[in-house]
C-alpha cells in the first residue's frame, strides 16, 4: 500500500505562503493522509534542482505521486520543477491574467519581490509592538494609554499569546489584565481599567478546559482546582456582562481567530504586513 | 481620477490566508496603489449580503471596481458574494479539480473546515512554547536542556521576536542568550551555553542599523553608541567564527524569514499547524 501523499510548500521566500494556502486546501480533504514538507528559498537553478531530486526522490520511496504547492515566482525556476514530475499546484498562476487584465499593468516576478522584503518602518512598528506586550504582560506595567486594546481575562484564558499574536503580526500595542481574586470580589472594574473602558476586550474560557490548563502548568495547586477556576470564570463573566465588556470565549477558538475578532471588534484596521 | 483601488480579503474563518497569498500577489503589481480591508467570519447568508453591500459601496465610492480575494468555501456564499460585480480571485477554486482528480476523493466544502478548528494538543504545544520563549527570554531563565534552540547574539539583533514567532507558529521552544560586554571580552563561548553546542543559532546585525535600533530605545545612552554597536557585533561575529555557531544577519531580514532559516538549518520539521 502507498504511504502517506508527499506534499511539498515549495517557495523562493519562506514557504508560509505555500504552507498556508496549501494546508487549507488540503484540509477539505477528508480522510487522505499527508506527508508535508517545506522546501524554502529556492531561488536558484541550483536550489530548483536539488528541490526536484528531493521531490522525486521522496515520490519514489513512498510509492505515490507527490504535490508541489508552490509560490515560486520566477518562470525559469518554475519550468525547471515541473521536472519533478510532481501535480504541481502554482498558486500565483491563475490569479496573474485576471490581474494583469483588470489593472491594466504587466506583473513584475522579481524573485522574493512577492513576499516582501523588510520594510524598516514595518518591521519596527512590529518589534515596538513585540517589547510593549512583552513588558504590559500580565499587568507588569500599566501605561495603558499606549495600548490599542487590553485584554481582560482570568489566569490562563489565552491573553498572552494573543497579545503576542497582535503585536507580532499587526503590529497592535495589546496589553494585558489579569483578573485577580481581589478583582473578581471587589464590585465593578478594577480600579486601574477605569480610565480605559473603550481599550477593554475580554476573553474567557470553559472552566473544565482551564482546570486542565492549570493543571499542567501548576499540578494539585489551589490554583488548578476545579471550585477555583469555575467560581473565577463565573466571576469574571458576571463582571464582562454588568460592565458591557466585550467578549470572546477561548475554549474552541485559535489564536489566529481570537486576534481577528478582537481587531474586528475594536474597528483596527491593520494589515499583516 | 480614481482612488486607491479597493481590495477585500473576504474569507468564512479568519481571513489570514487570503490576505496572504492577495498581498503576495498584488506586490507583484508595482506602481499600483491598493486599499486593502478584511472581510472576516463571512459564514452566513446574512453576512455574505452585508459583504456585498460594502464592496459595492466602496467601489462607488472609490470609483473604480473592486477586487476580492476570496477563501469561502461554501458555494452558495460565493455565489452570493460574486453579484457585488468585484473581480472575484477564489483562492481555492482552480485547484479543487486538479486536485480532485489526483486524489480520486471529492472534497467536502464544509464552512470553517478549511481553516483548521483548534486542535487542543497543537494549542498546548504553542502555548507551552510560548510561556518557554517568554521565561527564557534574555537569558531569564537557562533550562536549555527543553530548548529545541538557543538563539544567541547581542542585545537588539532580533532574538525575542524571532523565538517569540518560533513559538506561536510552530510551537517550537527557543530560548535565546543575551552576548554581554562580559561575554564578548571572555575566550570562547560563555560558560552557560558550552554544553548545548549543537543547539545554538546566531544572530547578527548590521551595527548602523543596531545603533539606530538602540538610540530609539534608550536615546543618548552608552549602549546606543556607533562605538559600542560596532565592538560588540565585531567581538560577537568573531566568537560565532571561532566556535562554528551557524549565524545569520537580521539586517534586512523579515522575522518569517529569520525563523524559516533557524528552522531549516537545524532540521527542525514543524508544521505551522
Amino acid at each position: 500500500m502507498a504511504d502517506a501523499r508527499p506534499i511539498f510548500y515549495v517557495s523562493d521566500g519562506t514557504g508560509i505562503t505555500a504552507e498556508t494556502i496549501g494546508h487549507s486546501l488540503l484540509t477539505q480533504f477528508n480522510g487522505v493522509s499527508f506527508d508535508p514538507r517545506r522546501i524554502p528559498f529556492v531561488d536558484s537553478v541550483e536550489k530548483a534542482e536539488a528541490a526536484v531530486a528531493e521531490i522525486r526522490a521522496t515520490g519514489e520511496r513512498a510509492g505515490c505521486r507527490p504535490i508541489v504547492v508552490n509560490t515560486v515566482v520566477d518562470p525559469d525556476l518554475n519550468a525547471l520543477l515541473a521536472e519533478s514530475g510532481a501535480l504541481m499546484l502554482d498558486l500565483f498562476a491563475p490569479f496573474i491574467a485576471p490581474l494583469e487584465q483588470e489593472l491594466g499593468v504587466r506583473r513584475e516576478s522579481a524573485v522574493g519581490h512577492a513576499h516582501g522584503m523588510v520594510d524598516f518602518a514595518a518591521y519596527e512598528q512590529r518589534i515596538n509592538a513585540t517589547n510593549y506586550a512583552l513588558t504590559h504582560d500580565d499587568g507588569i506595567d500599566i501605561h495603558y494609554d499606549d495600548a490599542d486594546v487590553i485584554l481582560v481575562g482570568v489566569s490562563r484564558s489565552g491573553k498572552t499569546p494573543t497579545c503576542l499574536y497582535l503585536a507580532l503580526h499587526y503590529g497592535v500595542k495589546a496589553a494585558n489584565y489579569p483578573l485577580t481574586e481581589e478583582d473578581l470580589e471587589g464590585s465593578g472594574l478594577p480600579p486601574r481599567l477605569r480610565a480605559h473602558r473603550g481599550k477593554l476586550f475580554g476573553l474567557t474560557i470553559d472552566p473544565q478546559r482551564l482546570q486542565q490548563i492549570r493543571q499542567e502548568r501548576k499540578p494539585n495547586s489551589r490554583y488548578a482546582t476545579m471550585e477555583l477556576c469555575r467560581r473565577e470564570v463565573a466571576a469574571a463573566e458576571t463582571m464582562f456582562r454588568q460592565e458591557n465588556i466585550p467578549v470572546l470565549s477561548t475554549t474552541h477558538t485559535s489564536i489566529e481567530e481570537i486576534a481577528s475578532k478582537v481587531l474586528a471588534h475594536k474597528g483596527i484596521r491593520r494589515s499583516m504586513f
